[in-house]
């Protein structure tokens, strides 16, 4: 069992500092092995991964979860696990991130301690009302918002929130500073649609996984982000 | 997060009082819930249960597992959970049940320390050798050994390992003291015959939670394992 590397403050600062939050999906990355592309967008410069594997055993996970701590550590980036917070403590992540199935945040921040990061999903503005209690408990350090569009990497995703959603989020974060990521079919053709409306930090699934050149593709969408930028 | 009710010491102790290890299966309950079962086989006397849930989401086995965690404290019964250490953890669990494909026992035991018990499941003469070191470092509490016969309840169960495995299991808790509990496929019907070849502990899953008078089934399944016994 392995103390996290970075503080959760640092953790919380290589949020702040990522347009787009990277999440691995095996399944969708041409062929590739998320080491092989976390590795890339690494290169390209990403702060902010989530390792997110819902088919692979907990053994394999344990396996791979560890070169993918080796490898974020050498980048300086955070890494996060999703669901799993005995995995995440097991392997030293910065933080995980659960979902509003998945252990309540309270009992998951108690099970972690205070320097871990740990993100939640919402998906509408109950889930949002709440979030925002939790973040001003200290229990929570950000939230995702969405899905903004139709997505293909999650199973059983929650209804399509659209663009009015994220602008609530962003509405929301200006008035208590909860910090919050765009997610759910965000690609390079819509991502400056998703910016105009407030998101500083968007998660890109497929459209970076699947990217025949992750590092050119992370640049597109960081380029797409600032040019529609509210600020 | 609660801290767990009963010592490991207390919690082993269960385990050797216990004839019939008890696991839950609410897809196999006659429509009855876990709750429901769990309670009739507390009432029959079983003092060893573990919680065993691959449906549902981890919210709803959170608020599952404090239920059942009070019940099996009113009776004076160890609580198990399969698989999930962080749901184990966060809901006071006595111990934690893991298999050759989750996360590795010594994560496992660094991570809940050393007053909960665990338990892991063993397949075949390998996976029993790393299990004798691994309860001579104190890292494991006892294992399960099987299947023994086919079962319908794991969704893909290791080979069959008929009753070899079972005597094979039995010379070496003779030899090393490791406990192990029997698995897979018993029965009222069989579980004569794994008794009589050495164990003296048999887990069994569908024929209690489906049997309409669970008590009378445990008494049952007990005495069929008394006459056998080979002590």
């Amino acid at each position: 069992m392995e103390k996290n590397v970075l503080s959760r403050r640092e953790a919380i600062a290589r949020f702040e500092e990522s347009p787009v939050y990277v999440i691995t999906d095996e399944g969708q990355s041409a062929g590739r092995g998320n080491l092989m592309v976390v590795r890339a967008a690494l290169e390209a410069g990403a702060k902010f991964v989530q390792y997110r594997e819902k088919k692979k055993a907990l053994r394999a996970m344990y396996e791979e979860g560890l070169l993918l701590r080796k490898l974020t550590e050498e980048y300086g980036a955070a890494l996060i696990v999703d669901d799993y917070v005995d995995l995440a403590l097991i392997i030293g992540a910065d933080g995980v991130h659960v979902g509003q199935d998945d252990l309540p945040a309270e009992e998951v921040r108690k099970l972690v301690g205070e320097d871990m990061v740990i993100g939640l999903s919402t998906h509408n503005p109950e889930d949002l009302a709440g979030a925002v209690e939790l973040y001003k408990k200290g229990v929570i350090d950000y939230i995702g918002a969405g899905p903004v569009y139709p997505t293909q990497t999650k199973e059983k995703p929650a209804p399509v929130t659209g663009l009015d959603y994220i602008e609530l989020a962003a509405d929301t974060h200006a008035e208590t500073g909860l910090p919050f990521v765009a997610i759910g079919g965000i690609k390079e053709h819509n991502i400056g649609a998703v910016a105009a409306v407030g998101a500083e930090h968007c998660a890109v699934v497929s459209d970076i996984t699947m990217a025949e050149d992750i590092g050119a593709k992370i640049a597109a969408l960081t380029a797409a982000m600032k040019k529609f930028a509210l600020l």
